[in-house]
C-alpha cells in the first residue's frame, strides 16, 4: 500500500517536471480532448444514422488515431488515412463487381485469393524504407479497408451509400484535428527541429566552455565544482547524442507541414539532419578527447605532459565554444552572419593549433566538423 | 513513362534485395496474408450478426493493426489491446449508468466532461517515458473504446451483448495472430536483438582488422585495395552506429516475449542494451582514430612519426579485434569462454602500450571498452 502511494507520488512527479520542461504538452492534451468531446458530441446529438451505428465511431476512431502532437504528424496521418481509404474503398468495390460475376461458388474464393494477395503484396512493401518513412501508416489502413469493402458482402449501391457516408466522417474527424492542431497553440515539427539543431550545437558549446574551465583552467577551480558539476555537462553530450530518432521523426514530419513562419514550403529539411549527424560526430569526438584526457590524470607522465599543453587546450576550447555559439546563433536567426566574425576565430584557431605540439591533432577534426 | 517504368524496376530491385537480405519479411508478409484471408472468412461465410457488421470488422481491424514482424511486437499489441478494450469497456459501461442518473439534461453534459478529462489525462500520459515505451497503443486503445462505448447511447443490456460480440472477435482476431506469429517459423525479437548485438562486435572486428591491414599493413597493401574498398568498411561503422533505435525496439519487444529456446522469461533483456551501448562508443573511438590517422597524411612531420609508430599500431589493431571476436563469439554461444584466452590478448595488448610512445595514448579508451 505504502509503495503504492510512493509510486504515485513518483509519477505524478514526473508528470509535473514534463509539464514544466514543456507546457505545450499539457496543451496538447486538451486539444485532443477538446476535438474528442466536440466530434462524439456532434454523433451523440445527431441520431440520424440509427443511433451512434458506423458512422460516428469511425469520426471517433480517427480523432483518437490521427492527432499527434505537431502538426505534420496530424498531417501525415489524416492525409495517409483519407487517400488510402479513398482509394482502397474504389478497388474494393472494383473487387466487389469482378467477384459478382463469378457466380455464388467463385466469388468467396476470388476475393479471399485477392485480399491474400493485396495483404502480402503491401506487407512487404511497408518494409521498404521509402514507404515506411512516410506511408506506413496509410499502407496500413489500405489493406483495412480494402479487406473490409471486398468482404462486407454488401451490393454495390449499398456500398456506395456505406462509402459515402464513411468518408464524410472521416472528413470531419480529420478536419477538426487539423483545425485544431493547426490555429490552436500549433507545434510546428519544422520549428522544433530548427530549435533542437541549434540547441545541440549550443549545449556542445556550453559544454566544451565548461570543460575548458573546470578540467583546464587550474586545479582549484576542478577541486570545487568537480564534484556537483560532474554528471550535468555529461547529460548534456549524452543528449546530443541520443536526440538522432527524434531529430529524424521531426524531419519526416516537417516535410509534410505548410508555410508557417519563416519556413517555407519545400524547405530543406533534409539539411537539419546532416547538420545533426555532423553536430553529433562533433559530440563524439568531444567525449573521446574527454576520456582520453581523464585517463590522463592516472599517468604521472602524461600529466606533466598534459600541464605543459594545458593553456593551449583552454584556449582552443574557449575558442571552439565561441565558434560552435556563433554557428548556433546563425542557425537560429537565420541570418548568414557575417563570415568576417567566424573566420577570425579560425584564423586565431589556425594558429594556435599550428603552435601546439601534435599532442593537440586529435582537436583538428573537432575544429573540421565546427567549421563544415 | 520511361521514368515512371524505371522507377518500377528501381522498386522492385529494392525489394528483392530486401527479401534475399532476410527471407523471413517475405514469410511475414504471406504470414499476414493468411491470417486475414482466414479471419475475413470466416466472418464471410458466419453471417450470423446482420450480414459482415459491426463484428467481423473488429476482427478484421485487430488483424490488420496487431500483426507485426516479430513475436514480441505481435503479443505487445494484442495483450496492450485486449486489456485496454476490457477495461475501458468497463469504465464506459459505468460512466453511462452514471450519466444515466443524471436524467436527460444532465446526461450529456456529464458524458462530455467525461470524455473530455479521460482523453486529457491519458493523452498526457502518453508522455511519460514509461508508458510510451510499453503500454502506448493501449492508452490509444483505452480513450477509444471508452469514448465509443460512454458516447454510444445505448442502454445498458444492449452494451453488454455488444461488448460481449466485440470482446469475443477481439479474441479471434488477436488469437489468430498470436498463433500464427508463435507457430508458423517465428522471428523472435530476443533472438533478432542478441544476434544484432554479437554481429554489431564482429562488425567493429571486422573494420579494424581491415584498418590494420589495409591502412597500417604497407604502402603497397593500401594503394591496391584503397579505391574499392574504401566505402565498405565505413559502412560497417555507420550501420554500428545507426543501429540504436533498433536495438531499443527489439529490446522492448523481447520483454513480452515467452520462454524460446535459451532465453527464458524475464531475461536481462536491458544488458543488451548496455553491450550495445558500449559497442557504439568504441565504434565512435574507431572513427575517431580513423579520421585522425587519415589527416596525418596531409602533414609531412606526422607521416614521419606515424610510420615510426605503424607496425605498433597494426598490432594492437589485430590483436583489439581478436579480442572484438573472442567477445562476440562468447555473446553468441552463451557461454564464458575460459577467459585466459581473452586475457592472454588483454597481457598481449598491455605490454604492448606500455612499450609504446604517448601518441598511443588514445587508443587506450578503446581498449578499455573492449575489455568491460
Amino acid at each position: 500500500m505504502g509503495s503504492l502511494v510512493s509510486n504515485a507520488v513518483e509519477t505524478w512527479k514526473e508528470l509535473k517536471k514534463i509539464g514544466e520542461d514543456d507546457p505545450r504538452k499539457i496543451v496538447h492534451s486538451f486539444k485532443v480532448g477538446v476535438a474528442l468531446t466536440i466530434v462524439s458530441m456532434f454523433y451523440y446529438f445527431r441520431p440520424l444514422y440509427q443511433g451512434m451505428g458506423q458512422a460516428g465511431m469511425w469520426a471517433i476512431l480517427t480523432v483518437v488515431v490521427v492527432f499527434e502532437f505537431t502538426v505534420g504528424g496530424t498531417l501525415s496521418k489524416s492525409i495517409n488515412r483519407g487517400f488510402a481509404t479513398l482509394v482502397a474503398g474504389a478497388l474494393g468495390v472494383a473487387a466487389e463487381y469482378v467477384a459478382d460475376l463469378c457466380g455464388k461458388n467463385g466469388e468467396p474464393i476470388l476475393l479471399g485469393v485477392l485480399v491474400f494477395l493485396l495483404a502480402a503484396v503491401c506487407t512487404f512493401a511497408r518494409f521498404l524504407p521509402s514507404v515506411k518513412k512516410k506511408y506506413d501508416y496509410g499502407v496500413m489502413i489500405f489493406i483495412l479497408t480494402f479487406t473490409l469493402v471486398a468482404v462486407s458482402g454488401y451490393r454495390i449501391e449499398e456500398i456506395l451509400t456505406l462509402a459515402h457516408q464513411r468518408l464524410a466522417t472521416i472528413l470531419i474527424g480529420g478536419a477538426t484535428c487539423i483545425v485544431i492542431s493547426v490555429f490552436v497553440c500549433p507545434v510546428w515539427a519544422g520549428q522544433d527541429l530548427h530549435n533542437l539543431v541549434a540547441s545541440n550545437i549550443d549545449k556542445l558549446a556550453a559544454f566544451l566552455q565548461g570543460y575548458g574551465e573546470q578540467f583546464l583552467g587550474g586545479e582549484s577551480g576542478k577541486a570545487a565544482a568537480a564534484e556537483e558539476e560532474e554528471e550535468k555537462p555529461f547529460l548534456l553530450l549524452q543528449s546530443v547524442l541520443n536526440s538522432k530518432a527524434t531529430e529524424e521523426n521531426l524531419a519526416n514530419f516537417a516535410w509534410w507541414e505548410p508555410c508557417h513562419g519563416r519556413f517555407g514550403f519545400g524547405h530543406p529539411w533534409m539539411m537539419y539532419l546532416k547538420i545533426a549527424t555532423l553536430c553529433r560526430e562533433c559530440a563524439y569526438l568531444i567525449q573521446t578527447l574527454n576520456a582520453s584526457s581523464s585517463s590522463h590524470s592516472t599517468n604521472p607522465t602524461a600529466t606533466d605532459i598534459f600541464r605543459q599543453i594545458r593553456e593551449l587546450c583552454r584556449k582552443i576550447c574557449m575558442e571552439s565554444s565561441q565558434v560552435l555559439r556563433e554557428l548556433s546563433t546563425s542557425i537560429r536567426t537565420a541570418t548568414f552572419r557575417s563570415p568576417a566574425t567566424t573566420e577570425t576565430y579560425r584564423d586565431e584557431l589556425k594558429s594556435l593549433i599550428e603552435s601546439s605540439s601534435f599532442q593537440l591533432r586529435d582537436n583538428v577534426p573537432l575544429l573540421v566538423v565546427a567549421f563544415v
